[in-house]
Formats: C-alpha cells, sequence, structure tokens
C-alpha cells in the first residue's frame, strides 16, 4: 500500500460517519505496518465515541506488528481531552514509527499542538502533500465551522429542465425520479438540520424528515424560517409534527408565539423583510446546528444566495419541462453576466433518468 | 474481433460522416478476414462520394483475404443506382461469406431489397440482433426523414443553474464557458441549418456560423423564422450575411417581401401568431434541408416543443445563477407534473464548468 493509497482509505473511512459525528469533523484512519502492509482501518463513527485512530488501534490484532508501523489520519490527531482522551497521547504511547495526517486542525485547542506532541514522543510527523482538496471535502462542515464560525450550508434545488420547481398552482409532485427522491432522503440525515421557508410548510404540508434506513435513529430536526410568524398556529395537526419529536422542531421568527407544542422558538432580527443573515446563523449555531440542508422555497434560498451562505449546493433537473411556473430564486441584483454568482467545483452523474449536479461553494 | 466489437467499429467509422453526408444516412462498414481478424473499415464520408461498404473494400490492400470474409455494415447496403452504383451488388460479386447489417434501410427503394440480393448471390445476410439503440442513433437524421418525412429537429439551450438564458437586459454573453461554446460550434455544423428567431436576430446580431476547422468548406445555412417579416429590411449590413453566402440563408414568413439580396424567402403558414408546425417543416425540408440545430429563442423552442418537433435536446447549464432573467420556454399548456413533456435518456457530462446534458426527442 502506497501512502496515497493509505490516506485515500482513510478518507473513504472518514465518510462512513457522515451525519453522526456533529459537532465533531468526519476523521478517517489508516494504520500499516513497517513494510506498509494494512494493518488496520478505522472511522470517528459517532459524537463522544472513539475517535478515529482508537478505532483503528483497536482493529489491529496483533498489537506486536506496531513496532514500526506509519499511522494515516485524514485529520491531525487531537491533544486535548474532550468527550475522550487524547488521540495523539495514545499514539506517542505506541512503538509507531510515523504519523502522517491530512489536515491541520484548524480548532486552536488542537492546532499543531497533537503534531507536536508526537513530534515530542520522538515520532515522525507529516502533514499530507497530496490529495488536499479531497480532505477538505471530508472535513468541510467542520472546517466551514472552525473558520466562519457558523453552521455549514447545503442548498437542495429540484427542478424541471426549464428551471421549473413547480407548477403555478404550487404542485411539484413529483418532478424528479423515485432515485432521485431517494438520494435526497439520504442527503438530509448528512446534515443536523432540514431547513425550509415558511411558504413551503403551508403549502405543502411537508414531512421533511430524512426516510432512509441509515438515518433511522438520528433525530429528524427541522428549522422553519418564518419572518411573519405564520407558523407556530398551523404546527398543530401538521405531519413535520406527526414525524417527529417537537424538540427537533426549530421555528425562526421576528418575536415568539405562545404555542404549547415544546417547539423551539428562535428569535432574529429582520432587515428589509428577510432574516439578517449572520443573526440566523448564529442563532442556528447557537442551537447547536452545525450543518443545515436547505430545500426552499424561493425566499429562502434568494435570501442566503444574496448572503453568499451556500457552501454546497444539490441539483436534481429531471429531463421534462412545464413551460411555466415557479422559479428557484428572486432577483440577486446581478446586472450583467459577469457579476452573476458562480459556483465551483461541478460534478454531475444521472439518477433513474435525472441529472444529479453537485457543486461546492460560490467563487470569491 | 467479435461480431459486436466489429459493429461498434463500424458504428464508430460511420460518425466521422457526420456534418458531410445528407441527405444520405451515416453508414461504417467493416470488414474482417474468415476468421475475424480486421480486414479494413470505411465509412460515407460525404453526399455523392463512395458508401461505406466500397470504402472498406478499398482499404482491403490483398483481395485474397476477402475468401470467407465477413462484412459488418450498419445499414443495410443499398440495391438501387443513386449517385453511386448499389453496394449490394458489389458485395455480391464478391467471395465473402457473409454480410451482417445492423438496421433494414427504412427508405422504400432499398427496405430488404439490398438483403435479398446479397442473398440471392449465397451470402448469408441477417440483421444485427445487439446495439439496436446505438445503430438508430447514428442513424437517427435519416430515420427521422424517412418514417416522419420531415427534418431532424435538434435544439440547443444555454442556461444557467436558475433556468435563466440571459438576462432581462437581453444580455447573454458570455452564460457558459469556453468549451461549451466550441462544443456548440461542431455542433452547428453537424446539422444542415442553424435556425433562430427573429428576436434573436434582431436583439443579438448573431453569426450563427460553425467556427470549428472541421467545418471549413461547408456551407453555413441560417433559418430565421420571422412570423412579423421583420428581418429582411434588417438582413443589409447584419453579421448573418457577412460570414456567408446569402443563398444560404432562408427567411420563413408570412409573406415574400422585395429585399434583392438574393436570400431564400420561404411563405409560410400562420396559425395563433406562430407558423403551423408541419408546413414549416415540409418547406424546410422541401429546401433539402434534412436536419435542423434550433439556437431559440423562447418562441421558437415554445412553438416547436408544442407540436413536439425535438429529437434531440443539448442543454448546456453553467453553474451560476442570475436570480432574473429570460427563460427559454414559454407555457406550454401543462396543468399537472404528470403532463410534463418528458425527454428520453439523458446523457450527461460536464465541458470546462458547465454541465453538458443531451436527451433523445420526448417520450410518447
Amino acid at each position: 500500500m502506497t501512502p496515497k493509497e493509505a490516506m485515500h482509505l482513510a478518507i473513504a473511512e472518514g465518510k462512513k460517519g457522515a451525519g453522526f459525528v456533529s459537532p465533531n469533523p468526519l476523521v478517517g484512519c489508516v494504520i500499516v505496518d513497517r513494510d506498509f502492509n494494512l494493518l488496520a482501518h478505522g472511522y470517528h463513527a459517532r459524537c463522544g465515541e472513539a475517535h478515529a485512530e482508537i478505532q483503528a488501534l483497536n482493529a489491529v490484532a496483533d498489537k506486536s506488528r506496531l513496532e514500526g508501523a506509519h499511522v494515516f489520519v485524514t485529520l491531525e490527531p487531537c491533544a486535548h481531552h474532550g468527550r475522550t482522551p487524547p488521540c495523539a497521547e495514545a499514539l506517542a504511547k505506541l512503538p509507531i514509527q510515523s504519523v502522517t495526517y491530512g489536515l491541520l486542525d484548524p480548532n486552536p485547542r488542537v492546532k499543531g499542538q497533537g503534531a507536536a506532541l508526537l513530534s515530542k514522543a520522538g515520532k515522525e510527523v507529516s502533514e499530507f502533500r497530496e490529495l488536499h482538496n479531497e480532505l477538505e471535502e471530508l472535513c468541510e462542515i467542520f472546517l466551514i465551522n472552525q473558520r466562519r464560525k457558523r453552521p455549514f450550508v447545503a442548498m437542495k434545488v429540484a427542478m424541471t429542465l426549464d428551471g421549473r420547481i413547480a407548477l403555478p398552482s404550487g404542485s411539484s409532485q413529483w418532478i424528479t425520479s423515485a432515485e432521485s427522491r431517494a438520494q435526497v432522503h439520504y442527503l438530509r440525515g448528512c446534515y443536523d438540520a432540514v431547513v425550509a421557508g415558511v411558504g413551503t410548510f403551508l403549502r405543502d404540508d411537508p414531512k421533511l424528515n430524512a426516510r432512509d434506513p441509515r438515518w433511522a435513529d438520528k433525530p429528524h430536526r427541522v428549522v422553519l424560517l418564518d419572518p411573519e410568524g405564520q407558523a407556530i398556529t398551523k404546527l398543530e395537526g401538521s405531519q413535520l409534527l406527526k414525524v417527529r419529536d417537537p424538540s427537533h422542531i426549530y421555528v425562526v421568527s421576528q418575536a415568539q408565539k405562545p404555542s404549547g407544542l415544546g417547539v423551539h422558538q428562535l428569535q432574529v432580527e429582520i432587515q428589509g423583510g428577510e432574516f439578517e443573515p449572520s443573526a440566523l446563523m448564529q442563532a442556528l449555531q447557537a442551537e447547536g446546528l452545525q450543518s443545515l440542508f436547505v430545500e426552499g422555497g424561493a425566499r429562502a434560498y434568494t435570501s442566503l444566495l444574496r448572503a453568499k451562505l451556500v457552501d454546497r449546493l444539490f441539483i436534481f433537473i429531471a429531463p421534462k419541462v412545464l413551460g411555466e411556473g415557479l422559479v428557484w430564486l428572486h432577483a440577486l441584483g446581478v446586472e450583467s453576466i459577469d457579476q452573476a454568482l458562480c459556483f465551483q467545483d461541478v460534478r454531475v452523474t444521472t439518477l433513474g433518468n435525472d441529472v444529479f449536479c453537485e457543486c461546492s461553494g460560490l467563487r470569491g
């Protein structure tokens, strides 16, 4: 196994924790013996449980093979006592030869300290020089949380080839294929909460839960963006309340209203008819929501895009046309083509007969 | 080489004639010896020149190896004297063992007669049982011409992720990447004429020629759809006229106007403000235009889609959003999601940072 193969495998391992590790990062670890034969791999599976390094170490059956072994881990091993003891200390005690990490931990409680601790213990420590984009992508939620001090924002749009998300009547069931809808149910669970505007809630009475068996034991948190406070009185009897615990519902409004339902009500200031974006982000992060999956409607999409608050965009495009209906964005203040908001790094595939397009955040 | 590999290669050969064979079909041919070693391949390169079978035969250096050889050709060999002598006769005279063709020629002057002639001459003749979709796609222009008695209609749309083809001002340069635009210049040449609505002509003063070196010696035919007869007086001094011979310009209107420019003026009846679609198709086919590449605008797209006159759709999607602007379709009369016009067989890839999506015609 080459170092690159080892780090690739560590990244693939790390991804297995998606949806369960918040507010921690996704981390994967691979251990190879002195001759670079694979010894073990592991990943951080759930917040509060063992980190990736410890999972990998536990998977080494014959500990004698750790003599001179090499550890590849996607993120610098932690040096602080959090929910679990520091991984750098655990590694320092072992007869391993080297530790290669993918990214330096941006968390100021760790940054460089894990590496220093290992180095001091005589291990060869280095930051991996390749796969940088893949490593950053694995860690993207955590990196946005740490660097921007706000939740990560993913946006999902389901539209036709002529850019319609619904007929003029609001009807949109179903524009996309069963395969696309299954993918949405998977993606919902990858984030801490699904976010929808009050218009979508009032019109569609959606469940917005993650109906994928992988999320069976995960709470289905949902955030309703409700600037005018129309949602609270409509929650009783709604599908939203039926399929989840009220404590997993967050209604964001300008003012709180008595509800007696046990849902969270967050107060966020309004500016020009919309929530002040950074206040909204702060309020949601203060509730422990480190990543958001925004499903519309146009008002929510537009207000977040205007504030450049989008870190990943998923667009499902059904190969059909409606000719008229709702579009997914309102005016952004773009006055010439070169002012268009541009996304980065497009990936595209098909899902059933739909096009599934994924972009990373806005350029610039 | 297996029969399937031979037919695959024949299809790939046939594609090389794209843009040059109209009104003939694209055809490719592969000859293997008695032991299925590749002997030669060929394709129909240009209308009036040798057919694929003859090109392949000419490429066999050692004719003695034709003894017991097998011929794979994408379309049934012709049996009639057209611009060239019948291929079936040429093959019948050779000591080959078998002829496998991809599709039966739908042309009533050929259909089954080429196969019968070869069979009568003692050759094993059979229709190939695999790669049916690939074979039909190679031949799609010819098949639509023969089966529907009208030109093949390809449509090209260049839009943003929010479905906009231009800003409210009409500005659209450039929504898509240089790679996408290069692909458009290639695609234009694959068809007999580029088609644009008068609105696009008046607003953009476009060249609409195929600026790809592969089409250097091909006439750049263009059709202007001009229901109200606004184009003729604006042609003088236009880019359209500057970059091409006037005899390659076709202006379709309800009534002819004196122009003195030497352009073709076609008269087509108007119904409900738009050209009667089948009359439009007949008028264009009567001019020898067997395939059209429609580049907009919304009025042209909508009127053709309403009449279900689209056989292939190319959509270039730039990973950017404008928030407002022109859309590419007007109302189609769709009243519920299940009435949406659905395209078939989606293929998708990236071109630069754009998404390039290709669909075959409408379903049903």
